[in-house]
């Protein structure tokens, strides 16, 4: 069931990816994710080292026996990250899925390629999905201005955007942005999609390695509590809504600087308020399909019960077009 | 085919509804959607006068027997407007669907129920879908952040705000903002809307009264050449991207007042260059699904072939859940 050309390329179960989450794509939601059926995929800079992500590439195989990926972001950062030794641990540890965001892989392709390694690059235009072509990436996953963390800067929305890389494209395009139940995984594949990324939804599981009361105050967001921040800087990010937020787009309106900006917008501030239990305080991606979540059930209940809405929707649809 | 409640209801025969749109909803384009199956919609305020449109409706009833409504748009505008006059004109018509947009219709309820016509009432914000519901409405068209003209200044969009609705309301919910093609529809459908409501692609077709050269220039819009203006006012309105648009979002950014904006909005203006074949001089409302858009059929040729490939894609879907 569900069974899509990449599912059988990627050896999964379901149309169903873990978007990488910088501070929570780690070994215990990546393997709750591929246990039950999905891609789970772990975020390699959220380990300070390389030799630390290979640490948790290991723990990660003995805590599930099914494919998981690792996710490679190329962003600005202040300090240098020896992305090469990091590729390197993922080649090595015989991990065969890998996605990549921020700026395009074209430098580790050969590299990953050389290994077997599938390349799900991740991206938010037109423009970049046809480069992640042309690189001899292997799928693009594109993430509609509704989706959490970085929808990039032209505010195209995945309705547009997922058949638009469908009808661009001739690899597969995988769906991502506001996403997150059965009705949404459907309309991916309406859409010509061959899967769904989801982050905001799976961040809101058991499993997902943050604070309880940061899943607790997300329970009570609605689709409205998202907010854009760091468009001044274009690198505009979805993050809840909450007042170190709104100050921010608040200071940007008013034009402040980087250097005013900076001190606000330290994610390792932020993780450790998430995981402190002080959401307030915190950055936190959220993507508009908070809007849709209103439980924190486990993983595979997720998973099996946006399998079971899809089938059902896809069942309606057909009915309506069963009859003459 | 794609018999749902509304469309039985409404007396037409796809789930298809082509959005009220000033300046263009009229008798061609309106006649050419009815005829075609799905629900064609004159905008009122189209007409100077309450009587010119009782003779527009007059006229479209000869060039179709089947159904279709009349928007009403309740805006700010610099003449106040005998909205009662039009209620009163629409009623007597004959009319029996009417759709209603920006401010809500409950001063007009008692007299639009009273004739028994089915009220659609547009909106953006889950609140404004639940006030409808409450006062009445038959069902809600919700509009989606990608949508042509006025989004709203939420900024959620269709893939969240449809289930959103759907999920909030007993009424009906008639998808809006982003659609275009048959993988829309299923992915409306899928959402849980009863129908969808298309603006930007019935106006690229043969029988949409504006210039040709409009059509042209649009023809080669991407996804990305629609831009919001007026956002600054509280009156956010998406429109294709030229110099004129894209002056007025710069001095907006600048602060610019009401008193200097004001010039460079006027409707009518705009329209008058339209029709002209001017439209790098006009503002004109146009969605992102533009960059889906590659061709100006007649209206028949859209809605044919958005039901087929429709099919198509209800049948692929079925595929993947069919087996085991």
């Amino acid at each position: 069931m569900f069974e899509t050309a990449l599912t059988k390329e990627l050896g999964i179960e379901y149309p169903i990816i873990q978007g990488g989450m910088m501070w929570i794509s780690k070994k215990e939601l990546v393997s709750a994710v591929s246990n039950a059926g999905a891609l789970g995929i772990l975020s390699a800079l959220t380990f300070d080292t390389p030799d630390a992500l290979a640490e948790e590439i290991e723990q990660t195989k003995k805590m599930t026996n099914r494919p998981f990926g690792v996710n490679l972001t190329f962003l600005p950062t202040l300090k240098p990250v020896d992305y090469g030794a990091y590729v390197d641990v993922i080649v090595e540890s015989g991990v065969r899925i890998v996605e990549t965001a921020g700026r395009n892989p074209e430098k580790y392709m050969d590299k990953l390629k050389g290994a077997g390694i599938k390349v799900i690059h991740k991206c938010t235009s037109i423009r970049h999905a046809k480069k992640a072509q042309a690189i001899g990436c292997d799928y693009v996953s594109i993430d509609g201005f509704e989706c959490a963390g970085h929808p990039g800067e032209d505010d195209v929305t995945s309705l547009i955007l997922v058949p638009r890389a469908v009808d661009e494209l001739d690899i597969p395009v995988i769906a991502s942005g506001g996403f997150g139940d059965g009705r949404g995984l459907v309309a991916a594949l309406s859409l010509g999609a061959q899967a769904v990324n989801m982050g905001t939804r799976f961040m809101m599981t058991e499993e997902a390695p943050i604070h309880p009361k940061v899943k607790e105050v997300l329970l009570g967001a609605k689709e409205t509590d998202t907010i854009l921040i760091e468009r001044s800087l274009k690198n505009t990010m979805r993050v809840w809504r909450n007042e170190l937020s709104e100050r921010i787009a608040e200071m940007e309106k008013s034009g402040a600087t980087l250097e005013e900006l900076a001190p606000l917008l330290s994610g390792r501030r932020s993780f450790e308020y998430i995981m402190r239990g002080e959401p307030e305080k915190a950055l936190v991606a959220c993507g508009e399909v908070i809007g849709l979540i209103d439980s924190v059930p486990t993983v595979k209940e997720v998973v099996n019960s946006i399998i079971k809405q899809a089938k059902g929707v896809i069942e309606n649809n057909y009915a309506l077009v069963g009859s003459k």
